[in-house]
């Protein structure tokens, strides 16, 4: 893999991200953030600066950290508000500290964000104050939605494109501009993420459909009890299946609480048809992801990005 | 007043800053920041940016802006933690909109600040940030100190420092070091606002013992409650009355549930004597930041931050 060696040094940075003063802040930050996850952004924004041509990769580093972070920090709020209690394959920081130290701890971590990207350009801090916004307006317009029990296509789309793909988007324009690359292949590389992001965010609610909690190793079917997630496609009529593979069938937990919003939200329709559906759709976006690549020259990050876009579509956790 | 015309820009700054396509978000941030406020930060980034010769005030309205932005986002986070009923006069945000917006909405004033400082220098966006971290670790610190029952007079003296002397420090910095003023003029109002912030503190936290909830506009007595505020200085033998004058006797509001670590703090104290002891100890801090003015020159700006000095040790709210 063309980013292996950069990407372990986004671990170290990770980690030393964490150092603070108040032990209780050092603790909780190394809690979740030493708990691995799929660390997808940072690869986005390491193999969209290979992509781009970047060859200064140890600059790039602390932006991918960035981003990771900044993510980070939206999963320690959402848990204090879904009242999550497994992420990473850990007790969440609200279940084990309480909700007041999970709240600073995020906020911390927003800090650590901003102190990590200060010294770059006001171009790159730019991009992620934008998608920082945007994250909070999305998972806002999210539980607003939920309460309201108005959850349909368009609020479904506008809900993923600012609570997921806008940052994904920002992964790929930061690589992408630290490499100093032309407008176009920033443009290509913007394009590929936040249909990527997209993909992602459907088959992220499909599975909260379908996975049991271990394997997701967060809890699953908070998404659907709380009204949100991937059964409002259903409605989608214009979704054509593209050329991707579907992952083997998996069992559905009917049994996890489906909310007071259900049947509003599946409109008639199975939740196995919502799950076909949701396939579908991700599968498109996946395939326009792969098409915005075809102005980039050939490349072994750029093989890697395509093989991200197969793997969002057919990972099972 | 010198930068009343600046002051009044920063204000429409404020709710423009309120702007979202998430209407939610657009209410709860102008409920808060059309709440008015004391505008102190604004204030001392604009005073230090003129006292330091600075002309470029148009530059500086934003930056005064943030401040009072990143101030107002731990305000809100704090109500949450504190289930805070009051803030600026108006129901808080938890209170009229729950936890959960509340949360967003501090999320999205933190994000709203970054955006604003993304355009400025890498000087003026490390300033902020490490201020805006320091804010989130004296408020973690005070919390555990507390739950712990543990808040001695060293403990107490670092979280003013953190979670308030910090970002008047960082206000000073930004007005000075947009002025491009010498380091000499930079230290000396980065001193002022330092012990200002201490200052100021220790007053707020002696009028949350003797201040009634319409006075402070937002709820007296929770700092007493939660085992921290001024109570733990009354054993600080050094404090010298400076020549500061005290405000009127104002009544003591003995009825405010103190809360379990009451003794502990007051270590066999009465809390006349502690009202006392914060009132001189607040005076020397103000002493030394107007000392530190003594190398700028002459101006209505620095007689500004002299009146300052003694407004924050005088105010009754």
């Amino acid at each position: 893999m063309v980013i292996e060696k950069p990407l372990r040094a986004v671990d170290e940075l990770l980690l030393s991200a964490t150092e603070s003063s108040v032990p209780l802040l050092a603790q909780t930050s190394a809690h979740i953030l030493s708990a691995g996850g799929k660390r997808l952004r940072p690869r986005l924004v390491l193999l969209s600066h290979a992509a781009a041509g970047g060859t200064n990769v140890d600059d790039v580093i602390p932006l991918a950290a960035a981003v990771e972070i900044v993510h980070t920090a939206t999963l320690v709020h959402d848990d204090i508000n879904d009242d999550g209690t497994l992420r990473r394959g850990r007790e969440t920081i609200n279940s084990r500290w309480g909700a007041t130290f999970a709240l600073l701890t995020g906020d911390f971590l927003f800090a650590k964000t901003y102190e990590i990207m200060a010294p770059y350009s006001r171009e790159l801090n730019q991009i992620l104050a934008r998608a920082s916004r945007e994250l909070v307006e999305g998972e806002t317009l999210q539980i607003k939605a939920a309460k309201d029990g108005k959850i349909d296509q368009t609020t479904y789309l506008e809900i993923i494109s600012k609570k997921t793909a806008s940052l994904f988007m920002a992964c790929a324009e930061l690589g992408a501009t630290a490499a100093q690359a032309s407008p176009a292949w920033i443009d290509a590389l913007r394009n590929y993420a936040f249909n990527l992001g997209l993909a992602f965010q459907i088959i992220d609610d499909v599975l909260d459909l379908v996975a049991d909690s271990g394997q997701l190793g967060k809890n699953a079917g908070v998404d659907m009890a709380q009204g949100r997630g991937i059964s409002v496609i259903t409605d989608r009529s214009d979704a054509g299946g593209a050329a991707v593979a579907q992952p083997a069938p998996m069992t559905i937990k009917q049994d996890t609480a489906p909310g007071p919003f259900k049947e509003g939200l599946l409109q008639g329709h199975s939740i196995e048809k919502a799950i076909q559906k949701g396939y579908e759709t991700a599968a498109e976006f996946a395939h326009q992801a792969l098409e915005s690549l075809s102005v980039l020259p050939e490349s072994a990050a750029l093989d890697e990005l395509r093989a991200l876009a197969r793997i969002v579509i057919e990972r099972d956790h």
